[in-house]
């Protein structure tokens, strides 16, 4: 079987000798990835879970960053999976990171209660039934709580979730409330919240936020992440995030 | 009688003709109760409630900084009320600020239910029981949850303001996570956040939040908030905030 697909294409991570196979006209990793498994390298793990992983995008990147020796995914979507199958082949992974393809709400098919330290997940941004959507395609899903939503993601990860373990997400700073309300419903106390702004002068376009299973109430906001400089350079934090 | 006793001061607020009486060693406003004025003043109100309001300090700052006829307050402690009440004498604000000395548990006795448009606060920030105190001074009240809780504030709140109505307050950030559940427990939903930050690179030392009783699910978050520039001078910003 080839590695790649017509409609693929090979995209090269820049970071060790990673790469990454992406739909040419699909859904792409962002920044978004990135900094999620930058925000979540440096809690101890023995065994990650990355929810709603897609092409195994952070799942890579955690083998690179961190020393955890386990880091599974779990997709929903049968191309995309495919897709993050070949990804962790590709890179000689398959000992190191394990997929499933199948729903997050049958998550305890794939896994014990407890079983992980770490869960991250980049999900859907957008409530179902707030946006057009024309057709379900791998994009929409994406994107969209169609198949998945916030609630489904937190719920599931207090069950999988250690005694102190971190739920680590990547999203849109209109979600915070619902964020910070449906983790203490579920009993995952924020712990850390980092805004992400394009420049200085200009609201969040996304947060990066850290809940612990079980854990105390004290909510740390670290200082705003600025992407680009005034005269739209990447700054030296980003810089470092994408080189380590 | 006079208008000050032995162990307070008159000071100007450089704004207008304002001024505010205060312990020469007690509790003394402070920037938060500029910044929460300044916040709240675009909201356009009939009449505004302003809880803990110690010295009376945000309700005069909010007669200069809106067109809002009648502005009241409540403070629990007889001898801060005291100093509220002389204030807005000698500010001749008497007709357009009513203070009453009470409980907030109790503000059913002096508000009627839906009465307010904007409901302020500024909060005692630290939680009971976290903290050391000595001895229940009016400083202690005024910063510990030692006679009200963000819980009384926020369910208070929720009876006294009208539907739509704006609950804003200032507050700490390591406080969000509870601010915002409590929120929702109670029908206020998280409008809009400030972070405060002393200056650029830095974690942020006060939130400035904005609740809609019976609000939409919408939150947004505005660019972060400066006080002073890498040469420890008042930005421009928070100059504008002063002045105004």
């Amino acid at each position: 079987m080839d590695i790649i697909r017509e409609d693929e294409s090979i995209e090269d991570l820049q970071l060790g000798q990673l790469k990454i196979i992406q739909k040419k006209n699909g859904f792409r990793f962002g920044v978004d990835a990135v900094l999620l498994a930058n925000y979540a390298k440096d809690i101890r793990s023995a065994k990650t879970l990355d929810l709603c992983t897609g092409n195994a995008i952070v799942p890579v990147l955690m083998s690179h960053k961190t020393q955890t020796p386990l880091i599974c995914g779990i997709e929903i979507q049968k191309e995309v999976f495919s897709m993050a199958e070949r990804t962790v082949r590709l890179n000689g992974l398959s000992k190191r990171v394990r997929l499933n393809c199948g729903d997050i709400n049958d998550a305890e098919k794939f896994y014990k209660k407890r079983e992980f330290d770490v869960i991250t997940c980049n999900p859907p941004y957008i409530p179902c039934g707030t946006a057009v959507k024309n057709d379900l395609d791998t994009k929409v899903i994406a994107r969209h709580e169609v198949l998945c939503s916030l609630e489904d993601v937190i719920r599931v990860s207090a069950k999988l979730l250690k005694q102190q373990g971190h739920l680590v997400m990547v999203h849109r700073p209109s979600r915070l409330a619902d964020i910070i309300y449906l983790m203490r419903c579920y009993e995952i106390e924020p712990k850390r919240v980092r805004f992400v702004h394009n420049k200085i002068g200009t609201e969040p376009t996304l947060i990066l936020i850290d809940g612990m299973y079980k854990g105390g109430k004290e909510l740390r906001i670290a200082p705003p992440l600025y992407l680009f400089d005034e005269n739209g350079e990447e700054t030296e934090e980003l810089k470092r995030i994408y080189e380590r």
